[in-house]
């Protein structure tokens, strides 16, 4: 192994011993000083993204990724607010999950821990540098943050600020940047088992493919979104032009928007007209032959339905029944999230029961897929698997757990 | 991938949507029937075994691991009784976790659901394929074993009677048995991305090693037990020294035994002697310098306190103090199971809080750390990982969960 992370490896693990007990004031306290020092160095933060920046820039990057790797004034306030609303937030850590009193006296309590150290592999965006940091300091975890190349100043110089804020707090080496070495520092990563208790890739699907296929150590993926909204023959008509304007056009490159419509054919010719006049000029529409023949719309195709656009294009399929588009579902979908539009209960029951997905909703955007929607502050991602944690990942699932038992001297017979 | 694997497999995916929603009373009929039919078989069942057995002779297996093949009447009948004592568990598919009402008139409802396909990799012991087969029925799971060639006619046999004995209740490939090939398909079992939802081996640290290292499905370690029992010196002579036996000679040979007692220097005096005492015709002691100087043993080395003997063979070194024990713990436990004995109930705590283990005990003895003891029922096995589950993996830990969400129109804003 690489003899640089190898050491960082060393002081992650010693940094997670020291977090694992660390009190909610001192945590808080480090948040705390984290938001004041961004705040304090704005002007520098943007003075070393623009190093980022005109790297990027000369390397000839697409306006909208360039925009994505920007840190200016705002953004890093929002940052540093960001990190202050933790501090809100209820500490998981210590919490007894479940106290058993076995007849032989033994009193066995189940202890939420954190779960140790996070190793994180991520793209682009240098707020993740911060949003990650903050989230592991609260929940008593250590990361080993792995950012894209292209954002190396900016994601080095912010470890930098809140390694300095937090010092004398906490353990500096709870938040580490690897700042050297290319992709072959992601796979020295992922194959630190013993060191590092999970990774979680955050990006697209070639790095999350990458990481599931090669890593030994434990993976939380998450992010794919391959999201379908199901139109019933008893839908609410306005209910159904709202969630589906919502779950398509608000924010169409993030993982909860939709990429597929399912239509039931006897709702079709009053649905589609609808769909077809708030979509024409702003999405692309392609669907089937019974979509072709009542709107206007490009042909779709097998590829469209397993594909997650994260565009203004949408997919669109007429379906027989309630079972066909559980089938669709059940075929294409990612298991992020899905809803359906019904003022049948029993429908929405059985798409709900039936439907395995993280999220499943009854006359819904499938937007409201996000930590912060759902109650449960910020978090690291949306989890796709099914193993640990599913859904959105905020302070509770970022943590395991420990039996602690008291006895009297018991022993087994 | 090998054909019948991808068929199994197809088959296997299948019959999990079918579980999800499966009745508790459906599925406890199902247990209630295999029950019945391996009581009924006994003789076909012995017969079966026998072929295995004499195999294992013809190869020259030693008398403890033919021992560990054999089934007899009593054996069987015991194995019925534990697929009996599920139907009494709680079902804990549909329970509502977490109910949060949103401001904007969301409900979201967190409700347990089943994982889905486990695939298990075992050795030796043929009253497994019974004892995970009711447990994944249960909890709503399906389970495609690959069981040790040495017990393969005692599989395949208690397998077939098992999809008699559901068939026409559950789809009877939620019970399926990989009874060709041979190592070969066990990496193929945990390349089984997309189709296998979690992989367990239950075996020998080279298999899980091996499982570990190369799967690309989700896997839960169990099993590798190197556990300590730390004597402070303000333990109560009498519990331990109790919890000495216990813990070393009950049952060596399994994982929640300990193989390493760490001795506070102020009381080795007095407690080396007496587990001298109790030790000397039945376990082999292997002592550092200190103990060496007190009782007659063997001496000790760095690699035996990483090894887990499971055998009558113990390793003692003396500390100078709680957090020396903690440290040494550190660096050679496995993460399964710790106990500390102490009258000082300060030491007591900072022991619990700060050795990372899955079960970690005051005043009581190691082998308490099993789903029975813990009153969880019958066990996958014990987890020593902190992702999804640890320590003993009872029902409730074979689940998952998926938010089911609830509005009326909601979008996001």
């Amino acid at each position: 192994m690489n003899e640089k992370l190898l050491e960082q490896l060393h002081q992650a693990k010693n940094a997670a011993r020291q977090m694992m007990n660390m009190s909610t004031e001192i945590k808080n306290q480090a948040l705390r000083n984290i938001a004041e020092t961004l705040q304090k160095h704005v002007l520098d933060i943007i003075k070393e993204n623009q190093k980022d920046i005109e790297n990027a820039k000369a390397s000839g990057m697409s306006e909208a990724m360039i925009d994505r790797l920007l840190l200016n004034e705002e953004r890093i306030i929002s940052m540093s607010q960001d990190v202050l609303k933790l501090i809100d937030l209820s500490d998981p850590v210590g919490e007894i999950i479940r106290e058993i009193k076995r007849p032989n006296g033994l009193l066995i309590r189940q202890v939420r821990i954190p779960i140790g150290v996070f190793g994180i592999i991520y793209e682009s965006r240098p707020n993740v540098t911060v949003d990650i940091a903050s989230l592991c300091i609260k929940s008593g975890n250590v990361c080993i943050l792995k950012g894209g190349k292209e954002a190396i100043h900016s994601n080095l110089f912010l470890t930098r600020l809140m390694q300095e804020a937090i010092d004398g707090i906490l353990p500096v080496e709870c938040v580490q940047l690897i700042d050297y070495g290319g992709r072959e520092m992601v796979d020295e990563l992922i194959h630190a088992y013993g060191y590092v208790d999970v990774v979680v890739p955050r990006g697209g699907a070639g790095l999350i493919q990458h990481v599931v296929c090669n890593a030994t150590v434990p993976v939380i993926e998450t992010g794919a979104g391959n999201c379908h909204l199901y139109i019933d023959k008893e839908a609410n008509m306005k209910k159904a032009i709202d969630i589906t304007i919502n779950a398509k056009i608000q924010r169409p490159s993030v993982c909860n928007a939709i990429e597929t419509i399912l239509v039931h054919r006897d709702i079709a010719d009053v649905y589609l007209p609808l769909l077809y006049q708030h979509f024409q000029e702003r999405v692309e529409i392609r669907g089937d032959a019974s979509v072709q023949k009542i709107i206007p719309c490009q042909p779709v195709t097998d590829k469209d339905y397993a594909t997650e656009y994260d565009d203004y294009i949408v997919a669109v399929h007429v379906v027989k029944d309630v079972q066909e588009a559980i089938e669709h579902i059940y075929q294409y979908s990612t298991k992020h999230s899905e809803a359906i539009v019904t003022e049948n209960l029993e429908t929405a029951c059985l798409f709900l029961k039936t439907v395995d997905s993280a999220c499943v909703y009854h006359n819904a955007s499938t937007r409201f897929s996000d930590g912060g929607q759902f109650g449960f502050g910020a978090e690291l991602g949306i989890s796709t698997q099914k193993l640990h944690a599913r859904g959105p990942l905020g302070l509770l699932e970022m943590t395991s757990y420990q039996y602690q038992i008291h006895g009297q001297g018991q022993v087994r017979e």
